[in-house]
């Protein structure tokens, strides 16, 4: 098959990189090249079971531009990504990083990952790429930043309510979130050993996750408006947040959803559940979508969302593909479900 | 062995009764007899492994001092417990029913069970069987009423916080509840079914599950004041439930942590988590603890306190044989862990 | 998107069927058609989220024209695949069968599903829909038998072994075989229920599993040379079956790999592990693969051959779709992975 | 409570010794102590939840005399029970060692171990401790070998048949066996992380496993006359092994099973599953039970035994103890169900 498009996966090795690479091998217009970029590492073997092209670089301008890349896609940790980023869009081409490394605002980054901003003069330039909510802003873009996998769930749910002008700010926001074990990425740890984690689950990051800056700056909460929490689901992947809050305002469950299906009228990728109804995981693992269900009970005033992605789709590679795909101008559905 | 007590257990064949079973064939004075209540019905193999005597009795005060019981538990659904019940306390034997068919008051068993109660007069006698806050009431008793096992990891989490009043009522709680899916019970079903659950994840019974009002009676908690859901998790068993809520008073995480270790000290089943640590269910499950772990932040005023159980432990069969031994008076943790 | 061809789905509800249309909505050249084939029944829900035709026919010659279709998949009992393919094999398309109704010969069929078959006429032309040994049979057929999910992978591990003439037949075969879950299919029954299933593992219908003559059948093996065990894993879906066999003319392990390797080069969907390496479900699940290991220990001639594939993908729907393709003369590969 | 004996518990942070642990908290005679023998290296926390007795110390004769423990259980690696069990003995005390350290012949042990054994004279004292077939030399002993986990699932399964002359062994057997996680110990490694294990299965160690020539002592087998797998099951806990034979003497089914219903008549954790079932999992984990079942088609002169231990129970930690009490001339059974 010819393809009209390069583009590079660093961090191919990890979950999120290996479905960047399972997305891209069937995607009509872009062709995945796996990037090993720690040139002059001992040789490793290559994944298995991939048709693609591999190369080792260093992600020089002129490798870059010598492998005939249009873009490139950083499944690699924030250290690596601030390393490579400046390097590759340097190299004129376009960059989707799906690590935390351009998402916040440098003093942002400095309190939530205990670092000053190497490359602060590059986050004016990197878009926030949730096409839901940011769709103008990435159609073209040559420098995205993919949203963290617990803030696109997470964004889709609340953000909708925040515009509405519905919820009951001073009587703050709840978001118990869940996520299946490749969210933890591919590091070998105690906490993520089998015996660790079936038949078990567990809290974790509570109040103070890396990722609930994401949700304040896209839904413009103030920190004391918003309790989140962590939890470890002893699956491979999904996550699904129930987020809770008050009302004054709405008058019944009917109102709450018509919310979700005028704010996501002709979204390819949302699918709000119908009255009665609420999304489970099987629903959207392996693919980029993201399913809403909500239940209101008018006498008390008291609402309830449950917004469900696959972490590994909408969460990171899904959405990745989808920004890409705005990027390039492309159809933004091509290559996903 | 010759021990003092025999106790019945109705309700043998599902998951709360064979754990009644595991746990009472290790108990020093208490043996169990299996009950096959439905007495003239087609014959049924003896379940598999066990060395406990079984009969089929149509459980009559007759048949009842017959055997020689000295207590009775119904790990039966709320029917059968309507039932029975009434005839076993006719016969004078102790009665731990582990079905909410007594939890409630009248208006609140019809409102929540769609169905008058058939035996209004037995309710006053009814003691509600969480020893942690009931234990006076509990020692002694005839007829004990066990409690649900959300509402046990809900109540055991709440109530030291409404007795040390420093919950900002007005801003309401949230309990966001999961559970192992027996749970559910072993009744076969398409949404308890293997491939429905595994690598899956969702909420049920939002706002109205049967087990809130429970949570409500004990904790004096406004309908309003609660959002309680429901949720199924991927493995056998286990509950854990994390509750949310915002405090003008509380100074500090010491202090919060305080609160449950003054209420909960010399308490055999409540463990309180030290600061910088929260349950999981591995710790609690085939177990009849509690283990609780919280978190605050003093700056914003938000904590969250994390609940867990095996619900078939502290949340049934446990706390089933914690108050038969209350009622037999005999040593309050015997043959548990 | 227009595409060629339109292919029915009959049982489009159970786990093959959804599969079968998961694989086609991406098909480039097939386009789905859910066929309800139970019509006058009462009103059912469309399956959530798929995007695909759905008609209610009772599958008449004259539906099926009306609707245009060229194949109609039948993802169904053996009881109703015995009841349809007649009919749509008059109505002049071409028809998958991936039931058990149509593999065996008449007499196999009336021992191994216990009552004469009804369409023994029909049997001669069903082509037995396993590519990599029937190829040639299959391309252009209009009625093809798909395979069941053991004998697909039991038959691509043995039969290159019997074709080579190195298994000592005299000491037998065994085949160990595992399978997810989803392989029961969708009915509900005490023994998929969740709790009976997770962290436990058993055997079930040893050595007497309808679909041994399947594999007696193309291997050419007789009854007592092969011992064969089915049992449940607790997971959704992939089948591991480990194949034991004695040689007194096999030399060495790279002797046992190249029989293998000659055997299958050029098979899209066939992968041979290197020396060393035994495949696992990770590689095959979502796929259409196969994937085979082999261990041999020439000092003791013993061999043991590790076959691999997802029960719904090459178990069942993707070979379905492979057949299809054959069938209609398209890539074999369309639309598959 | 006043118990008569002290047992130290060595590694009791590792599966099997958190399993000694749990075991012996409830054991009516023995109290278990903690043992942390890296005197010196930086303190670690205690293990959550235990009431236990905790000591570190270098486990020196005067050590351990002055902590008055009869007898110590070494829950260590091979490499470490090479190192404590000849000053344990020397101390005095009796010692269960759970490694593979002391099992096997000095010429065993460096051909499947890969290092000379250090102490070959103590080999003869340690007594094979599985007690259905070994009891006499069990009793009263001081120094027995824990079995491995496969082996007592396998040995009790074949040496029924081996004992009975009933196997044609020119035809060979095969035991195709399966493990839960917690059988590859707590140490953390890529392979048994969650992501990699759940939703998959995998055989490792084909025909070459350590726990082979265990088997072949015990059955007197020659090593051409068995093959062994393992494979990795996506569960905590549990062994169930897959025996296959042939048999030209054995003339049914009911002979078969009344073979192992005689070997093991009157065992206390022996049970033989009656004609037309089959053991799982379930019903043997957290106990010290092995069930067997089995089935034989006369016509063709095939077997198939299935044995099911948890592999930290029977396989481990439960059969250390039942060893035990033999070594210590108490109830066989106490403190185990």
């Amino acid at each position: 098959m010819s393809r009209t498009y390069l583009a590079g996966i660093a961090g191919f090795r990890g979950y999120s990189g290996a479905e960047l690479l399972r997305i891209l091998e069937r995607h009509p217009s872009i062709e995945p090249v796996l990037l090993e970029h720690r040139a002059g590492s001992p040789a490793e073997p290559e994944p298995l079971n991939h048709a693609s092209r591999w190369v080792a670089i260093r992600c020089t301008p002129e490798e870059v531009r010598a492998e005939g890349l249009s873009a490139v896609l950083l499944a690699t940790p924030h250290e690596v990504s601030l390393e490579l980023a400046p390097r590759l869009l340097a190299a004129g081409v376009r960059v989707i990083d799906l690590s935390g490394a351009f998402r916040l605002s440098a003093s942002g980054f400095e309190r939530w990952y205990k670092m000053p901003h190497p490359q602060p003069e590059l986050l004016p330039e990197a878009v926030y790429g949730l096409p839901e909510l940011r769709r103008k802003q990435i159609a073209g873009a040559r420098f995205i930043s993919n949203p963290g996998c617990y803030p696109t769930a997470a964004n889709l749910a609340i953000q909708p309510l925040i515009e509405a002008g519905v919820v009951n700010r001073a009587a703050g926001l709840v978001c118990d979130a869940k996520s299946g074990v490749s969210g933890a990425g591919r590091a070998v740890s105690a906490r993520t050993s089998f015996c660790e984690v079936a038949e078990s689950f567990s809290a974790y990051a509570v109040l103070e996750h890396r990722h609930v800056p994401e949700i304040l700056m896209v839904s413009e909460l103030d920190e004391d408006e918003l309790s989140f929490t962590a939890q470890l689901l002893p699956i491979n992947r999904g996550i699904l947040e129930t987020v809770y809050f008050r009302s004054g305002v709405l008058h019944s469950e009917r109102d709450l959803l018509a919310i979700y299906a005028a704010r996501y009228a002709g979204e390819p990728f949302v699918y709000v559940s119908p009255s009665g109804s609420l999304p489970d995981l099987r629903a959207v693992n392996y693919t980029n979508r993201c399913a809403i269900g909500a239940v209101f009970d008018a006498r008390t005033g008291r609402g309830v969302v449950v917004s469900a992605i696959d972490n590994l789709g909408k969460g990171a590679a899904g959405q990745a593909v989808q920004n890409l795909n705005l990027s390039l101008g492309l159809d933004e559905t091509a290559g996903l479900v």
